[in-house]
């Protein structure tokens, strides 16, 4: 129930969190605390808001101001504890009856919805012994001013401190934890965790480190469309769009524009952006929208020299994450323990046969043309681990039976082909291959596919007025990221995924 | 015909190009030319490739081996000249009958269909005088081997003089140029033009300098689906999507989850991304499938801190062109000759009611509530640029009855709002506001709209549990490319363009 609103130095406010409400006329620090009115750009105070990862032992005495959420709080008697967060980052925060607090203000903190966005006015106080729990461990604030920017309602449709346990500890001591759909359903309170602020703090690291790496190595950013008037790949799999009178589809890769973008002279382009698969498969690795790192590049001679280019492009990326993401990645470790991303420089590469060879050492059966399985892929994935002590590997010259239409075939084993995967922690982050650039000889290996001419004639068309040899490779995103992390599951990697089954948020 | 394939350094070759062949046998020069086989990554032959760009008067009478297109050929005699394309990049490249090249070999490099892919070994040599129309005007190549790489075929459906020649030339001196929908068609010839070259190599520096800057300033990087549940936006012009034995549509912005990032504590977001519209618009501006690069952040009092933010962000790009990439403005400006782009520092904020004046001085009449016209959009601009001499300003303050449901209203004036536009030579490409962030007032002003609350449930929602002030805007990326270039059609700026009636290639 609000009451009249008093006004002070901030903005109008009244008194909602405190509902057994005292009289404002009889509290000396009246003014001190309140629920600010909705800031509607009504003024630009002069006031410079502190960040919380900044308040150090260097500030101790200083008053400042602090904007976060309430964590956590606890009232004591004639003392409340807050916990303020701001990110990754949090401090605590006191409010205790004296010359700046009434008990009705300490009351009022104590009330305040956690979650709730406040403004706080405070001295930066040594702390007497580290504060557990907090990343400011040496410093505290003693509360002068408070007042509610946003309220959060009462209920919270999950708990922070619950949704980052893990889920070790939550089995052992029977504590809680928050199971996925929870998390997903409610995923602006999930993203709030220090794991998955993390988490997508480093997912930006990497889409940042992928292009820096290839603008320094001279590649070109292109933006290829999404719809698109024929699907490209035979046809399965992919997602029918309305398209005014007519129909369209939603591009399950940009591989032919980039492959386009070749024929006219680009040389070496790269591109991010969504793509969209229409499997009805409902593992922990397969969304129907994902972001692909996709690189395209001419060569001269061979293709290896495009699959340096991109394994020396991941391997900036592991590096740059080491060195730049170092808190992000121990941040994650408390909740999801994982060894130490292991590679090499340069990157291993291991044809095919050398795999199949491994695998069969180890007991599995399988043909020269057979495609690995996933579980066969995660098994050599262990052998190439204890065997070469790196989590990262190239798989070179894949049957040309289990590769797409226009992968170019190996020219001394027509069997073979000039493509390749890369691994992850024993799964696929990457697939890629040298491209058929002669019209004739894609015209032939579409044929043989069983691939309707008509659909794909302007590709084919491409190549018809002079065409570099290429190849390229297209990176899952949410993969990288979950596989470097050592996490389970894409949809811890992806914002707001969505799979056969979800559509929302 | 071919004929049998003569051994050489290089790989196998036939002599395709020459019809009118010689037999191999009378022909000393006969390993010294010829059509190579595939590239099929045989072999890693030990040869350094040199770019165009780098063929000066330092490397004279160096022997050097360069890849290249031929972009024309004038057989005279003895000799034959080429012009060697690579990128924006030519030379002048001679075979002449003599020690190295027999009266066989001229003839078949005369032979070679244009924009055919050759290797070509050769002495640079400095030019006796500057040779117009190459970039590489000191020296000339002297070909002692050629072997085609990738063969055009012989008619081309447009000729590259003809696409980057400027309409005036063409009218005057009644010589071709290409119009738009020959040059859509064959997007990949089309964009082999040093033109098009330039226009993409520098809409890949302005995603490039937006990421930049956003990153120096502490924004994080999101993903955000493009196939969403419900139309966010009230369903007009929403493209809908098959989802498995459901429907779903295509995201027409990423700003309900740019929001939800914001509510989740990310505070500062940018992404780039792919953004949807079903309009049915034949105009120079509109695309169905465009680049947003949008950004949203939370901010402290005033969305002013979001407006400064953002347009710096623009000032930023825009000296990051003209530091970066004048020879691409350059080459533009031959075929599209236009004014450089002026700005200020800081941007120019004009209120909307004070462009309503400057409109009315100027003779036209409209209601302080009325949207701008496009056409008043154009004289705005040209008004500005007469008073202020900047290309480049934010109109702040829009009428509320003019903007989307979830803008904030102006706390004084409750028919005007917290929004902006920003326009560049007049015409707009970002825009932006404070959004609603208080879940009461934002279910009010959906009702107030007409929307259906069931469907934007999730959205307000995001609001329960505490939000911070936030304020955004969405940049069109073909657009900021056009207007920086002074070009004319959004379709000269998306490399594969979709409207109504354009869904290929």
């Amino acid at each position: 129930m609000p009451s009249a609103a008093g006004r002070g130095q901030g903005p109008e406010r009244d008194r909602r969190p405190d509902s057994g409400e005292q009289p404002a006329a009889d509290d000396y620090a009246k003014e001190r605390y309140g629920v600010s009115s909705m800031i509607q750009s009504q003024e630009k105070p002069d006031r410079v808001l502190i960040r919380i990862k900044d308040l150090t032992e260097e500030k101790a005495d200083e008053v400042v101001w602090v904007r976060g959420r309430i964590h956590t709080s606890r009232a004591k008697g004639k003392q409340c504890f807050l916990v303020l967060r701001q990110q990754q980052f949090n401090i605590q925060a006191l409010v205790a009856v004296g010359q700046h607090a009434s008990k009705q203000m300490v009351k009022f903190a104590a009330n305040i919805n956690k979650e709730s966005i406040v403004d706080v006015e405070g001295v930066v106080r040594k702390a007497h012994q580290k504060i557990g729990g907090c990343t400011q461990q040496d410093v505290e604030l003693h509360v002068q001013r408070i007042y509610v920017i946003s309220l959060a309602e009462p209920r919270l449709p999950l708990q922070l401190d619950d949704a980052v346990r893990p889920e070790v500890e939550g089995e052992e001591d029977g504590r809680a934890t928050v199971n996925q759909d929870t998390r997903l359903d409610n995923r602006v309170i999930d993203l709030r965790t220090s794991t998955s602020q993390a988490v997508f703090c480093l997912q930006s690291g990497i889409c940042q480190l992928f292009r820096e790496t290839l603008i320094r190595k001279g590649f070109v950013e292109i933006q290829t469309p999404k719809i698109i008037s024929a699907a490209s790949e035979g046809g399965a799999n992919v997602f029918t769009v309305s398209y005014f009178k007519s129909s369209a589809y939603l591009a399950q890769s940009p591989q032919l524009y980039k492959q386009m973008c070749i024929c006219a002279d680009f040389e070496k382009v790269f591109c991010v952006g969504p793509v969209f698969r229409a499997e009805d498969s409902n593992t922990h690795r397969h969304l129907t929208e994902f972001v692909g790192l996709d690189i395209e590049m001419a060569f001269n001679y061979h293709y290896h020299e495009v699959v340096d280019e991109i394994a020396d492009t991941m391997v900036q990326i592991f590096k740059g994450l080491q060195e730049r993401f170092q808190t992000e990645i121990q941040t994650v470790n408390k909740q999801f323990p994982c060894e130490p991303f292991k590679f090499l420089e340069p990157t291993l590469r291991l044809e095919y046969r050398e795999g199949v060879a491994m695998l069969r050492e180890a007991g599995v059966e399988m043909g020269d043309e057979d495609d690995l399985s996933t579980p066969n892929e995660k098994l050599l994935g262990r052998l190439v681990k204890e065997k070469y002590d790196t989590d990262f590997y190239i798989l070179d010259k894949y049957p040309l039976a289990v590769r797409p239409f226009y992968t170019m075939p190996d020219p001394v084993n027509p069997k073979n082909s000039n493509s390749y995967d890369m691994f992850m922690r024993g799964e696929e982050i990457l697939s890629g291959a040298q491209r058929i650039h002669d019209p004739q000889l894609l015209t032939e290996r579409a044929q043989h596919h069983g691939i309707d001419l008509e659909k794909i004639k302007a590709y084919i068309d491409s190549f018809r007025f002079g065409a570099p040899p290429h190849a390229g490779g297209g990176i899952g995103l949410e993969r990288v990221t979950m596989l470097y992390l050592g996490l389970h599951n894409v949809r811890q990697t992806s914002m707001f995924p969505r799979d056969p089954k979800r559509l929302t948020p």
